[in-house]
C-alpha cells in the first residue's frame, strides 16, 4: 500500500471555490480501481490549508491516478488558486496492514 | 468527523523502537469507541519521518483519546527518540462524508 499526503495551501478568497473544485476530484478518484482512500480535510486552525490523503493500493495505481482526466482538470482548475505550491509526501504503510481496513 | 494529522521526526538509531512501539499505540487506539482510523505511515524518501493519521468521530473523541493508557505509555516511550517536537494538525472532514465510507 502506497499513501501519499499532500499539503496545499489556498488562497483565501478561493477557499470555496478550491473544496467544490476537490469534492469532483474526490469522487472520480474513489472510483479509480486501485484507489482505497482519497480524503480532503480543512484545517481548523488555518482554513486555507488543507490535507489530501490519498491511499492507493500501489505506486502503480498511485501514479495511473495522475493520468486520470478529474486528477488533470482539478489540477489545472485549482493552479491559479494556490498561495504556494503543493507539497505531496509518499509514504509505506506500517498500520493497518489488512487491505480490510482500508 | 475529527482528523489529526501528526508529523514525527524520529531519531534513526529509534527507527525500529518507534515502529514497534506505534503498532501497539494503533492496535489500542482503533478499539477506542470514537476511533474511525488510526493509521500509522513512514515516509519513502525519509524512513525517519512518520505520519500519524488519527480520525476520530469528534473532537471530544479525539481528546478521550489521549486519556487512555496505550496513549500515555506510548507518549512516554517514545518521547526520548524524537528527533524533534511532533507537530500535529487538527481538521474537519470535507469528504468522504458518509460515516460508513470510514
Amino acid at each position: 500500500m502506497y499513501v501519499t499526503s499532500v499539503n496545499v495551501y489556498v488562497k483565501k478568497d478561493h477557499v470555496e471555490d478550491f473544496i467544490e473544485a476537490t469534492r469532483a476530484n474526490h469522487e472520480g478518484s474513489v472510483k479509480e480501481p486501485g484507489n482505497m482512500r482519497f480524503d480532503v480535510l480543512q484545517g481548523i486552525a488555518d482554513p486555507a490549508k488543507f490535507l489530501l490523503y490519498e491511499a492507493y493500493e500501489s505506486e502503480e495505481a498511485a501514479k495511473a491516478h495522475k493520468e486520470t482526466p478529474h486528477y488533470k482538470l482539478w489540477k489545472e482548475t485549482v493552479e491559479p488558486w494556490m498561495d504556494k505550491p503543493r507539497e505531496g509526501t509518499p509514504h509505506r504503510v506500517i498500520c493497518p496492514v489488512e487491505r480490510s481496513r482500508w
